[in-house]
């Protein structure tokens, strides 16, 4: 069984090293169906002033060519907004597990629809740390999510 | 009024560089309301082991960070598959210019639905590239779709 709740730290630590280099903290890990990190990463917006690089993409991307990714499984501090669920939709990732919705929710539901595993953990920790990065950045916040 | 034609042509020689490169012949254009380039692309799967750099996501990342996208131009030689459709409802592009969508077609149909106007320009060149580039490279092609 693999321990969702352990990758989720992971991923919240990315989030929280994206926070103290200026940037938008949302982390996330991809892993295999036992649960072996194949990348990680969080949002690159501001620091490398590149907009596709969100914490779902970054790990995408940090893990390299894969040949599928129906048994893998897409950790993220926060809800997948429409891109990340266009990258999950596409390449068919299987599981998804979302650290908390209550702050953005993008096509999550959209996702479940499509028939794609999403488990929402509703972490204390990812809510309010992305209420006060919201609270204190909406500028930035509105950017990274185009309104 | 803008030259979507142009455009297209700007597009499909980034697709043809990725060509030479050995890497997936997609290409896009992301201009502003006048045809301005503000960015150019294709994909970089091949040439950076990158799975996320489509020819759409290459064009947006190269232009780096900008405020809004609704008076934006997204021009690409092939239909944008799941995940760049994504991009293009997250942020709000008015605009999709399509070389065309007889060898494959994401979720066009999809954003139009969303409220996207899609213009599909069934160029004959970008036809003819990639039913060349498909049926010389299965695998790789497979691979950049998720199938």
């Amino acid at each position: 069984m693999v321990d969702y709740h352990h990758l989720l730290k992971l991923a919240l630590e990315e989030a929280k090293k994206g926070l103290s280099e200026g940037g938008v903290p949302v982390g996330a890990i991809l892993a295999d169906q036992e649960g072996n990190v194949l990348g990680r990463g969080h949002n690159m917006r501001v620091q490398e002033g590149d907009p596709t690089i969100h914490g779902e993409t970054a790990a995408f991307k940090n893990a390299g060519r894969q040949r599928g990714y129906k048994n893998k499984i897409l950790v993220t501090t926060l809800s997948p907004c429409w891109y990340c669920c266009g990258l999950i939709k596409q390449f068919n990732i299987g599981q998804v597990v979302v650290g908390e919705s209550v702050n953005f929710k993008g096509g999550q539901d959209w996702l479940v629809e499509q028939g794609v595993n999403v488990i929402d953990l509703k972490d204390a920790e990812c809510i309010e740390m992305m209420r006060d990065f919201i609270a204190n950045n909406q500028e930035l916040w509105f950017e990274d999510i185009g309104e």
